[in-house]
């Protein structure tokens, strides 16, 4: 089973501002043709969600649930109930990540799709993200939400496959 | 005339460890074949360089002096006199880095090459730098010194050119 991440950063490493804000992700990319950055590809390959509370918040002011058909986690461990409006969309959990991974692969989730920083960080930290995909948007932020944190020690990734776009985009892909 | 600075950086950012190892960095390279990474085609458009103290301290610990036949500048305010065995090597200078610039043009510099993490933030917030290569190593070392710092406000990049290589290195080149 794949467990992976599909992210943008800015050149400098942050994914949001200090304040959650991506603004300036949604208007980095000012070509003609709309380009998915192979976003379509990846969410195709993905039959499970993991996600922080914040992420559910941002995609709950989305115009409509974009992971139809998916298993959607949330990890939380101030919420007690589903928020109404996504009762039948997502779980709720808190516990070991560990857990969760095996119970989801007993599920048969082929690849799971992490999503959010903090989230990000809690599977690296447990070892058990497979695969990354960084987006890297050519703008400088200054100060934000890193998508890395600290470490208990160094990690070495392998290099995949980076792709550059005409927006300026550089895609990479890492395998842990 | 070109501004420009040309580094490496773990795949979280870093410039060096805390205390400004750079062990990682140089053991990251394990491939067979040696490949410079495009560093001596760099170096050799470069006339002038500009460095801070940290930099120079590293330099001198080299075997040999790797910047013969270029002028060498060195940003220091503590220092008053330049090292005895860099005596006619290296110029040093603190001051406005928009007058070093200048002069360093009418001097006929074709290409700066701006080197240490502090001395580029200071170029890149002085909106002196033209250009900037960054080789990502495929590690995470979750601390260290960062290549990019806070700036006044968001600086948007144009990218130039990506390359990846066996190793997992993946060099980008990016204009301001």
């Amino acid at each position: 089973m794949k467990v992976s991440a599909y992210i943008a950063t800015s050149l400098d490493g942050y994914i949001a501002r200090p304040n959650g804000d991506i603004n300036w992700l949604m208007e980095a990319d000012n070509s003609e043709e709309k380009e998915d950055y192979g976003y379509k590809e990846f969410s195709d390959s993905v039959d499970c969600m993991v996600m922080g509370r914040n992420s559910m918040e941002m995609v709950m002011s989305f115009p409509e649930w974009p992971y139809e058909g998916k298993r959607v986690v949330v990890l939380s461990n101030a919420l007690k109930e589903t928020p109404t409006q996504l009762k039948d969309k997502v779980d709720l959990y808190s516990g070991s990540l560990v857990k969760l991974v095996t119970e989801l692969e007993n599920d048969r989730c082929k690849r799971i799709y992490i999503d959010g920083g903090k989230t990000i960080q809690s599977f690296i930290n447990e070892e058990l993200l497979t695969d990354i995909t960084i987006t890297k948007i050519p703008i400088l932020l200054g100060e934000g939400l890193s998508l890395f944190g600290k470490i208990k020690h160094d990690i070495k990734l392998k290099h995949i496959e980076s792709k550059s776009y005409p927006s300026g985009f550089v895609k990479s892909t890492y395998e842990f």
